[in-house]
């Protein structure tokens, strides 16, 4: 390509961005409704809880009430949750030990709607802003937690109250209901160039 | 379609979940380099910055030494800076009063190019687990430091260190470069559907 053609495709493709940074800057000026917000950070890539849990340290920043609740995690070593209850963010983590190849799916289930339970008490108190529901979509994939109680309780909570829900494989339905979904798309994975995972990184 | 061939289906599905697991298990198993990783978190959905700050929640969890060059955001609110130096993490925030629409560019490259001077001190400091260069992208996209330097930075780093790279549109040498590769896409965004930017969950 000449120089020429260089320089008008450059003046183009500026061209092209500044008109859909007008179109993005006028939505966002008119938006202007105000009440919490559920995101949905769903797809098979790596940052979906942390982006989850680095939401919750953003609003602990601001000193907002949060809470969170990790569903499947058992108990796995977690840096996140080490840091913030300390801090004294309220924890309920599923406490079956429960992994991905688990061998015990009723004990899996109660201790599913267990957690799902305390998730429901904090869903409905307006005492908190934000409130993180770390990896709830396998939840109603496997069938331990309805998922029209879920879409009801979401619905339903304080208006102010914004929920960040994690998760492969989220519900349609869920992400309907939602203002946000981010899809975590995998380029490419540390452990197909051999890397093995890591403290501090992948737990 | 009757219920035998729905049983079916679902039990095609399993089958192919359960080889698609073993192929995974097979590589993770198999992953035994250790050595930091790099991680680019890029794309144009929400959650980007935040799955950085929450990496770096999660390795403080560890104890770990960790800290943050924010490169854009200039003097914005940011709770998750507010809590993490709260806590003694170390930031470097570029002080321009940065901003999209910038009328002064020769300041901001300035600015962009004093970020990264500390960040090279810090890349080069094996006294780190982990370093976020929050929204770095831009910088070389806009030409405000060189893509060579980043690349030779970050390959010569100590071998311990980890780091995570946010914003849009990475370039493609750098995303070669990098362990872990994931791409944020938005499938919605609260302000399409008119709801403000909101404390604690936008900024």
């Amino acid at each position: 390509m000449s120089d020429v053609n260089t320089i008008s495709k450059q003046a183009q493709d500026q061209k092209r961005r500044d008109a859909q940074k007008a179109k993005v800057n006028e939505a966002v000026a008119k938006a202007d409704i105000e009440r919490g917000l559920l995101l949905v950070i769903t797809g098979n890539g790596k940052g979906k809880s942390t982006a989850g849990f680095g939401n919750i340290t953003r609003a602990l920043g601001h000193y907002q009430q949060v809470a969170v609740v990790q569903f499947v995690k058992g108990n796995l070593a977690c840096g996140e949750r080490n840091l913030l209850s300390r801090l004294g963010v309220p924890f309920h983590t599923m406490n079956t030990g429960f992994s991905w190849d688990s061998k015990d799916p009723s004990n899996d289930k109660l201790a599913a709607q267990q957690a799902w339970a305390q998730a429901k008490l904090w869903l409905a108190d307006p005492h908190y802003d934000v409130i993180l529901l770390d990896e709830l979509t396998y939840m109603i994939t496997w069938g331990f937690i309805e998922l029209d109680d879920v879409l009801n309780t979401l619905a339903n909570r304080p208006t102010e109250m914004s929920v960040i829900i994690t998760g492969r494989a989220a519900h349609r339905d869920l992400k309907d209901l939602a203002d946000t979904v981010s899809e975590v798309r995998p380029e490419k994975h540390a452990f197909q160039q051999g890397l093995k995972a890591r403290i501090g990184i992948d737990w």
